[in-house]
């Protein structure tokens, strides 16, 4: 009901609706609706209510609800449900249990903090309240194990889209699952899968941006950066995770339906902060230092080895000279 | 307390040992010795009490219990736990769901019975009562997702041979999961995983064995078969279970220690249903039909197709001419 109301609200946007409109509408009370009113309210909708008149939605606040994104996201085609938490361990880690428990393709998962937030190896991924924005898509693609670095790029793509049309910054990709503004990065991606050897059972694509974070820890402020701290101003979280939603969706339905990935490699490609560097490539076995010179169809990264033989990466730790405290 | 009582009968098996002396070993009254020993009873171990001279274990039921199996694979390397369950859904999932909580390697999940026994791809797997072996073990070997493949077939062989030990029949493997004895199923394999784009979290190897099972449902019964049905007579699942540990963490370590899958391709290689047979192979995109030539060390059958190319295949759904209904 909350979400019906607002719905109408903000569809109304400075203009006055009353009551007793509302309570014809929704088919509840007066008394109902005035409730759901000063629930809006302390959440931070600014509504003016004059008696007589009615309701009015003058301001809304940059709030990350599920009422918001639902509404915001209707029209989205991915979208099937969305979960939004105050705190939360790690949006990845709820939403694999959801996806064991049967969560469909295009539940998303979002945490206004995140207490337990985890980048790739298990490393530590600082996820502050109100700052930062911790969100988890779950995927149900029919796709091999081994493709599942695709959905990385993907994301990648569509979040540096998404990034740049809301704050007008110029944004990198370091290929193949970080975001960097001026060489520090903003943004990572964290792809974790649940699969059978040849057959995926789901994808869950997390994504932590540095959004509104005024200070970072000494262990990385070197290396990360915020979209406050370089575009000199607050920043919208839900602008910023709706425009990713609309981007995320055009890029996945276009290979999914077409099994190509070139629309997303076209923008990795273009949004490159590797391609002409020099990378260091950290395997298990070996560390190899080479020229990162294209990305192929496949989305795999080409580097040219000091002897002049051309390799591709499907993934894993890339380092790239300039990047990140790689001089 | 029930596992040590009755890992001093098993101990001194044949011959009595008096009340006061398990009390004294034990540190626990001669009522809760005698408590226990009803227990165990119960559970249908034949434990002769005599006054005076106490107690002496004459028959050991087939029992997989927790107790049983912790005591007969005491010197096991890879056994860090055991799980036992009269009934669950799946053992697989049950695993799953534990390795998300962060079970160690080496945790072992077995029931009785399966209420929702899972094959490749969601397919139905039967698992009665007291006649099938439903076992999942958790992994968490150090390689990439791409490699999981070989954790079946470390698997397969593990079985095989284990088979082969407690009941002298003649066992095949078909590449890459499942036993079959004179044609026909009698094990199946499903391997499944959590992980990052490069990184496995766990491996979970399922096994399901119809072991003593008298009556196959109508779908499957020209497919399917068991142990006792072809051995003539009812087998052991705890010699089963016992021996698939051993073998199967002979074969882990070797790949996990050199890296090399030999010892493993070996086996699957010396056993195999598919050499030399006309097989299908069913991928999303395309059936082919080629001749089964080898195995390579990597563990991948290599097939020749019609227009006599060679090709590897690392996992999927592969039939074999003669086999399961394939004609």
């Amino acid at each position: 009901m909350k979400k019906e109301i607002l719905e109408i609200l903000k569809n109304n946007k400075n203009s006055f609706i009353s009551g007793e409109e509302l309570s014809n509408k929704l088919g509840v009370t007066r008394t109902a609706i005035w409730k759901y009113i000063n629930i809006l309210k302390e959440e931070g909708y600014k509504i003016e209510s004059i008696s007589r008149k009615g309701y009015k939605l003058v301001e809304e606040p940059d709030i990350l609800s599920r009422e918001e994104l639902l509404i915001e996201l209707k029209l989205s085609r991915f979208v099937d449900d969305i979960y939004y938490f105050d705190k939360v361990d790690s949006t990845n880690s709820f939403a694999k249990k959801l996806a064991l428990e049967g969560a469909k393709e295009g539940t998303i998962i979002l945490s206004n903090e995140q207490t337990g937030g985890r980048g790739r190896l298990g490393r530590v991924w600082i996820s502050p309240p109100c700052s930062s924005i911790s969100m988890s898509l779950i995927l149900k693609p029919s796709i091999r194990p081994w493709d599942a670095a695709k959905i990385t790029e993907i994301t990648a793509a569509a979040v540096a889209i998404a990034i740049e049309k809301v704050t007008n910054l110029d944004v990198n990709i370091k290929w193949p699952n970080d975001i960097i503004i001026q060489n520090k990065k903003v943004c990572g991606i964290l792809t974790e899968m649940g699969a059978e050897l040849d057959n995926i059972n789901y994808v869950i694509v997390g994504i932590g941006i540095n959004v509104n974070i005024d200070e970072f820890p000494d262990e990385i402020k070197e290396v990360a950066t915020s979209l406050k701290k370089v575009a000199g101003k607050e920043i919208s979280r839900k602008e910023i995770v709706i425009n990713i939603v609309r981007e995320f969706e055009k890029l996945y339905y276009n290979f999914i339906e077409t099994g190509s990935l070139k629309e997303t490699v076209e923008i990795c490609k273009r949004k490159s902060a590797t391609l002409g560097k020099t990378v260091k490539i950290i395997n298990k076995s070996e560390t190899i230092i080479a020229e990162a010179v294209d990305i192929n169809d496949e989305g795999e990264l080409l580097v040219r080895k000091e002897n002049g033989e051309i390799i591709s990466v499907i993934s894993g730790e890339v380092s790239v000279r300039g990047i990140n405290g790689y001089i």
